[in-house]
C-alpha cells in the first residue's frame, strides 16, 4: 500500500535517483519501503498542477470544500490499523498517541469543514452606494477574503499527522481555497504517503480538480528550497526548528515577489513559579511538571524548558521533588536517531555551561534512541548573561533558574526571545501582586497560562499557537484553530460590481445566510 | 509656529547639523523654514520613549484612545488656515484639495475613534472550560487582539495629510494601542510639523503617555533606515515607490527579529475596455478617463496608467477622443521639482520604446514643475515583451494597449505585476462573456471596479487598498479602512486566567458589551 513514490496530483511518480528509508527508533532498524525523492521536474509538475487547480478550486463553494475535508477525514479513518502501525514504526510513539493525534487531525479537518460550510469566515463587508452624497456620490463597495494561491506545507517531525500531510496547515489552506503541495517529512514518509493517498481519494470522490494536493518526498533540504523559491507558490507553512524556519523565511524574502511564510519554530516556554505557590504547593507542582517535561519524550514545541522562581525554601523544595520525580518516569524512545543525537548534544552543551548544576538525570543505560530526561539549575545572573542557556533543548530537559529577586526575574523575562507560551503558577490572589512579571511575560509570548502546563494545545477558536519571533515568523497569525485560515487569504474588494456577477457571499440577497458587516453593522439580513 | 525641529515625544529638539527647506513648486522657490534632520541620538530617544510609552498606552481603554483620536482631529481643524496655506506652499496643490484631504484625515481619525470606543474590533473569542470532557478536561481559553509595539510610519509625498503624519497608518496604529514614530516626508516637513504639534497637544490634553508620538525630520534615507533597523521598532507603514518600499522590506527581513512591513507601493491600475462598451460609449469613457488620468496631476497611486482594449473602430475612437480631451485640460503643477523630473524621465523612457506612439501631449511651454500630460499607444505583443512598459510613470501619463484578441489580452493581464486596482468597462450583460478576462484581472489586483475609474479610495470597511506584490508588500492587509488596524495587532490567548485579572474585553460579564465569539457563536451576552 505504501509505494515510496510521490503524489503529483493523482499520479504516483518516482523519476529520481535519490532514495531513502524511514527508521524505527524502537527497534533501531530501518523500515522496508524505499522512498524516492522528488526531482526538480516533479516539483515543477506539482506546482504547475496546483496553479492550474487553483483556477477552479478557488471558486468552489464552501459546501463542496466541506465535503472534501470531511471525506479526507473519513478516508484517514479508513486507513485504520495500517496508518496506526506505520505511524508507530516511523516514530517510536505508542498506539495511544497515534490514535490521539489521528483524532486531533480528524477533528481539525471537520472543524474547518464546518467553518467553510457555514461561510461567515470570509469577513464579508458591504458598504452600499450613496448616490446622493455630496460633494461626490459614494460608490458601492463589497469585500471578502479570497485564497492567495498554491501553498507549500512542510511536514513536522514531531506531529506526523496533526502538523504534517493533512495537519492544521493543510486543512486550513484547503479550507481557504488554496491548493497544497506537501514537502513530506523524511522521518515519517510512509505515514505521509498513506495520508496523501487518503487526500487523493477524497479529492477524486468529491470532484476536486487534479493537483489540488500533491505530496513530495525529500530526504534533504533541496526540495523544500526549490518549492519556496517557485514563482507560482504563494505561501508557506512550516513547523520545526528556528534554523529551518528562518532559512525558509529568508529565501521567501529574497524572491522577486516575496511571499508570506508562517513558521512555528522553537520555544522554551517559560514557567514562573510565584513564591506563595511554592510555599504551599511545591511538591504537587513539581510532580505535575515532571510529567509535562517528559510528555511525548519532551518532543513538543510547548515543552516547558525553562522554569523560573525566586530563591527560597519553596523553590529548593520544588527542585528537590522535581529531581526525584523525573527519574521515576520510564525513559521513552525519541522520534529518530538524529533527533536523539541533537537532544544529547544540546543537553550536554547546556549542562556544561558555567554554574549549571545537573539536579537529576537518568544515568543508567537506556536502549538506543531512548532519552535520558534531565533537570538542571542555574542562578539568574548566569542565565541572563549566557545566551546558550536560552536555546531550546528539544526533548525531556528543563532548566530551573533561581532568581535573586523580582527585579532579576523581570529582567530575565524581558530579555527572553519570543515564546509560544508563558505560564504563571500562583496562589489565589497572588498574581495580582506581580503585575510587572505578568506584563513582561505577556509581552514575550503568544499564550499565557494560569496554574497549568504549556503542553496540550486545544483546537478551539480562542487558541493562539504562535507568538513573537522566533516562536513564529509572524506573531499576527496562529497555526492552530479556525483563525489559522487567515494566513492563506487576502481581502478583495468589488466596486460597483453587478449583483449577479458577485460571489454569493456578497450578493444583495445573502443567499448563503452568512454574517456580514453591512453599513458597519453585523447582520445576516439581505440588502 | 513652524520651528523646523523634531518632536521627540513632547519635546522640540534639533541636535543635528543637516538642514533643509521645503519647496513651493508653484512659485518655484524654497520656503523659509529651515528643518533640522534628526540625529541618531534623537532617533534613539524617540524610540526609547515610544517603547516606554507602549507599556502604558497598550493598557489604555478604548474610550480614552477614542478621546485621543478625536482630539487629534479637533486640533488639526484648529490649525485652520495655517495648515491649509502651509500644505499649499509645500505641494503646489490647490486649496480645495488641501481641505478635501484634511476632511479625509479627520474622517479617518474619527472612524478609528468610533471603532475602538465600540471595542468589538479586538475579535474576542471565548471557549469556556469543559471540566467533564473525556478523556481530558478542556481548559478555559480566551483570545483577543493586542498591539505589537512601536510603529514607524513614513510620510507619503503625495498625501501630506491623509497618508502622512496623522494619516491612515498613524491613526490605525494609535487606535490599536501602538505608539508611532513618524519619519516626516522632507517635501512637506512644515505640514508634518504642524500636524505633529496637533497630535502632541491632543496627547497632553487627553493624558496620553509621553512618547506615544514622535515626529522626526529627514532629508535622505538614513533616518528611515535607522528606524526600521531599531530593535524596539515592531512594525512599519510606508506609502511610496517600489524601490523605497522594497528596500525597507529587505532591511526588516534581515533584522535578527524580522518585523512586518506594510508598504503600499507602485501600481499602474489596468483598465480593460470591453468591445461593446467601446462600440457604444467610447467617447464618454474617453472623456471620463482624460479627467481621471490628470486628476491631482496624476499623482495618485490609483492613477490609471494602463488602458487595454481589443483592436477595433471603437478603440480607435476611444484613443482619438482621449487624445483630444487630454490636451484640453490645463496643465497642473507637480508636488516637487524632483517628482517632476522623475515624471519627465520615466515618461520619455516609455515614449521612446519601440512601437510606442505618442497620441497626445502638451507640447507648448508650461511653467516650471508643471506636468505635460501625455497619452501613448502600443500593440499588445510589444507590451507583453517589454517590461519597461509595465513600470509606473508617476504623473499624468497613460498607455493604451491595442490587443489583437481576447487571448492576447488575457496573457497580458496574467503577466502584469500585482496592482492596487483593476477596472472593467462593460456594457450591460457584456462582462459575463469575459469570465477569463475578469478572473485573470482579479488575480492581479486588490480591488476590481465596474464601469468607473480607479482614482478615489473610499474610507469604508469594505475598501481594500493594497494588493498582490508589488502593489503592497503583504496582500493580506489593507492600508485604508477599519481593517487596516489589523496590521498592528497580534492575537493573544489567556488559558485558565482568573476572571478578575482578564482584560475587560474577555471578562465573563462582558462589561464593554462587545460582540464576541463564545463557543463558536457571535454574541454580546455575558457568560
Amino acid at each position: 500500500m505504501i509505494t515510496g513514490k510521490n503524489y503529483i496530483g493523482n499520479t504516483l511518480s518516482a523519476k529520481g535517483n535519490t532514495t531513502y528509508k524511514t527508521f524505527n527508533p524502537k527497534t533501531n532498524t530501518a523500515n522496508e519501503t524505499v522512498f524516492t525523492e522528488a526531482t526538480s521536474e516533479e516539483i515543477q509538475e506539482a506546482v504547475d498542477l496546483a496553479s492550474e487547480a487553483f483556477k477552479i478550486f478557488r471558486t468552489i463553494s464552501g459546501t463542496k470544500k466541506a465535503a472534501f475535508l470531511n471525506t479526507i477525514a473519513d478516508e484517514i479513518l479508513a486507513l485504520d490499523n495500517t496508518l496506526v502501525q506505520t505511524y508507530m514504526s516511523e516514530t517510536g510513539l505508542p498506539e495511544g498517541r497515534a490514535k490521539g493525534e489521528r483524532g486531533r487531525t480528524i477533528g481539525q479537518l471537520r472543524t474547518f469543514a464546518k467553518l467553510v460550510e457555514e461561510g461567515s469566515w470570509v469577513e464579508a463587508r458591504i458598504d452600499p452606494a450613496q448616490p446622493d452624497r455630496t460633494p461626490n456620490p459614494r460608490v458601492d463597495l463589497r469585500k471578502m477574503s479570497v485564497p492567495i494561491g498554491p501553498i507549500v506545507v512542510f511536514g513536522a517531525s514531531n506531529f506526523p499527522l496533526a502538523y504534517s500531510t493533512a495537519g492544521g496547515d493543510t486543512a486550513s489552506a484547503l479550507a481557504s481555497g488554496c491548493p497544497v503541495v506537501v514537502k513530506s517529512h523524511p522521518m515519517h514518509a510512509g505515514t505521509g504517503e498513506l495520508v496523501a493517498s487518503a487526500i487523493q481519494k477524497a479529492a477524486e470522490k468529491t470532484g476536486m480538480p487534479n493537483g489540488v494536493f500533491s505530496n513530495l518526498n525529500s530526504s534533504g533540504i533541496e526540495v523544500g528550497q526549490e518549492l519556496v523559491k517557485h514563482p507560482k507558490v504563494k505561501g508557506v507553512g512550516f513547523t520545526g526548528s528556528i534554523r529551518g524556519g528562518r532559512a525558509l523565511l529568508d529565501l521567501a524574502a529574497k524572491r522577486k515577489e516575496p511571499i508570506p511564510v508562517f513558521a512555528e519554530m522553537g520555544s522554551i516556554n517559560p514557567v514562573v513559579l510565584l513564591p506563595k505557590a511554592l510555599e504551599t504547593k511545591a511538591v504537587s507542582w513539581a510532580k505535575t511538571y515532571a510529567s509535562s517535561i517528559t510528555l511525548g519524550t519532551g518532543q513538543f514545541c510547548t515543552n516547558p524548558g525553562l522554569i523560573l522562581g525566586l530563591k527560597s525554601d519553596g523553590l529548593t523544595n520544588f527542585i528537590g521533588t522535581l529531581a526525584e520525580e523525573i527519574v521515576q518516569i520510564k525513559p521513552q524512545c525519541m522520534l529518530h536517531p538524529n533527533i536523539h543525537a541533537v537532544y544529547s548534544n544540546n543537553k550536554a552543551k547546556a549542562q556544561s555551561q558555567k554554574n549549571v548544576e545537573t539536579k537529576a538525570t537518568i544515568d543508567t543505560a537506556v536502549a538506543e534512541n531512548y532519552a535520558q530526561q534531565t533537570v538542571a539549575t542555574v542562578d539568574g545572573k548566569t542565565f541572563l548573561e549566557n545566551a546558550t542557556l536560552h536555546e531550546e533543548v528539544f526533548g525531556p530537559f528543563s532548566l530551573v533558574v533561581q532568581c535573586e529577586n523580582v527585579a532579576e526575574l523581570e529582567t530575565i523575562l524581558a530579555n527572553l526571545e519570543g515564546q509560544l507560551t508563558g505560564t504563571i503558577i500562583s496562589e489565589e490572589n497572588e498574581a495580582s501582586n506581580y503585575n510587572g512579571v505578568v506584563k513582561t511575560l505577556s509581552d514575550r509570548v503568544g499564550r499565557i497560562i494560569f496554574n497549568g502546563v504549556p503542553t496540550g494545545v486545544e483546537v478551539v477558536p480562542s487558541m493562539l499557537h504562535g507568538g513573537p519571533y522566533p516562536a513564529s515568523t509572524d506573531s499576527r497569525f496562529t497555526a492552530v484553530g479556525r483563525d489559522s485560515i487567515k494566513r492563506w487569504v487576502r481581502p478583495f474588494s468589488y466596486q460597483d460590481w453587478p449583483n449577479e456577477l458577485l460571489p454569493d457571499e456578497l450578493k444583495n440577497e445573502n443567499p448563503l445566510n452568512i454574517l456580514r458587516l453591512v453599513n458597519d453593522q453585523e447582520t445576516k439580513e439581505a440588502l
